[in-house]
């Protein structure tokens, strides 16, 4: 099997969880680390096992041995960065969201079809093995037609305008960072982009979006009613309402094990699927990196650009609705 | 213990769960039943021990040994038999939502205030001493500052522009029969008018509210999301969040017999309340009327005449923005 040679820029705290996975994915070699800190790339190497530390993205990407780029910066790098490293005809595998709005977005999708080089949205949740089983109930009518998605994603974080989640210039805040994860799955569940966004937002005292609760309506008739927060922690199901019966995705719905069918009425599901992460879960992104380069295709069918780009134009609605502006807008 | 002669408009479905609760209560009689149809309130008479049967509303109201009506007929019907009973003299009990739309629920609760005669919005929800404790559990601070509320109520009725659920004379569809539930639960924790209202509906080709989505802002910043419909059946267990942690309702939330307070990142809870209905929860509402009766007030602090005109407010507002009227407004 081909090897496939990995290199991470910003070795935070979702690049070891990243990692956890990446050492043991058949043909996944740990290859290098870019920080802009020389100390921190040395210390993730020795630490995770990869063999080459950079603190310049030139030298990291102009690197012959490099197959693969995972982008786990903050928000407001990923656009610059995955230009960059396409067009060092890397394969670009980045964190959600992609960049910080839509703009951004068909920039990168754009030099990915120009260059032929490989990107996809790191969005995890989509490449898990239970999110195929509901898609295949879902084509199949195991809950009919579908009317209804409730779904939340918040955690409770302290307001402080110096950390990560909570700084505008990184483009912090709830949408971004967790809301992004019920509208993935309303996104997974439609395949389309909602003929009505509604939201509101509590915004922290520097104006960054710190809850928020969104309302949408599909052209079906369909709804949606989501909840995300830096600033409150909810529960963190979902369900999908159909007339003939709904399906529930077990909490934590965005890294889901388990999914149940249950019919209209029913307290007991009648379908139960049972997906327990090999590792943590980030494996399947990975392995769906490795088989979409092994194909030479140059974006995933799990993960298309054209959701990455619908996703991204309901967050760019939302921020409008409820005025969350970033530097880059 | 002052005897409380009963009598009942509209012998439904509801006036049946309604009956059962009453017969046990201490100090209830079951007296009179009106029913357009003298056969109907005949039957009901007989079969629930009821010892006077109506057909006509003027001698129905006319008789001085009724106390207390409880109105259980279609929507469209509350305001002016509320009006009438309460020109009589009678305690009125009047089924949710107490009038169609907030015009008229002002001219109830101020012909309540000019007559002095007992009015009540029949909200069990808000009788029941779950909320009790939910309300003092807030109070107290055990979930912080509330920074969100999660509630839905749907039920599964296939479209039948004939059944009352789906005809726009009687005020059917989603808002009114089930969307006042969740609205009322946020009524009874944030005490206020919501500050925003923003709201979606898929309507049944007759134009009535089958499903809906609602999001609601308060002042502090507290968001809500909630869910109803006539044409999908959800999870009906409710949640608010706060920034020290949360509080479940257990499903159905509206007629809830146990609610458990967790902290922020606990998965078990560290506060259980169990209140397991004495009869079948509609007992209480019927309590709270024979207390204030014996107290003499014209209205409830459990269901102040505010809070009813609140939500009505709300629902008049939601109606507004997904293009629902009815006939009296």
């Amino acid at each position: 099997m081909q090897k496939i040679s990995w290199g991470i820029i910003g070795p935070g705290h979702i690049a070891q969880s990243f990692t956890r996975a990446l050492k043991e994915v058949e043909g996944a070699v740990c290859h290098s680390i870019l920080s802009r800190s020389p100390d921190r790339a040395l210390q993730f190497c020795t630490e995770y096992g990869f063999t080459h530390a950079h603190s310049d993205i030139k030298q990291f990407l102009g690197d012959p041995d490099l197959d693969a780029v995972y982008i786990a910066s903050p928000h407001s790098e990923h656009h610059e960065q995955s230009i960059a490293a396409l067009n060092a005809g890397k394969a670009v595998l980045c964190e959600k969201p992609m960049t910080v709005n839509t703009e951004q977005a068909q920039q990168v999708v754009a030099k990915s079809k120009a260059s032929g080089s490989f990107f996809m949205e790191a969005v995890w949740t989509r490449c898990l093995p239970v999110y195929q089983h509901i898609s295949q109930w879902l084509a199949n009518g195991e809950i009919g037609n579908v009317k209804m998605i409730q779904a939340s994603f918040g955690i409770n974080r302290a307001y402080d305008p110096n950390a990560r989640l909570y700084d505008p210039a990184q483009a912090g805040g709830a949408l971004l960072d967790v809301g992004i994860y019920p509208l993935t799955l309303c996104d997974i569940v439609m395949e389309q982009l909602p003929s009505q966004v509604l939201a509101l937002a509590a915004l922290a005292p520097n104006k960054v979006d710190q809850n928020l609760t969104v309302a949408l309506k599909y052209d079906s008739g369909a709804l949606v009613q989501l909840g995300a927060g830096i600033g409150v922690e909810t529960h963190h199901g979902a369900w999908i309402y159909g007339d003939e019966g709904r399906i529930l995705i077990e909490p934590p719905f965005w890294s889901s094990q388990s999914a149940k069918v249950f019919a209209n009425g029913a307290h007991e599901p009648h379908i139960v699927c049972d997906t327990p992460h090999r590792i943590n879960g980030y494996e399947y992104e990975i392995e769906e990196v490795h088989r979409c380069m092994a194909l030479g295709q140059h974006e995933s069918e799990l993960v298309p650009h054209a959701a990455s780009l619908r996703v991204m134009q309901v967050m760019d609605e939302i921020r409008r609705q409820v005025g969350v502006r970033y530097m880059v807008d």
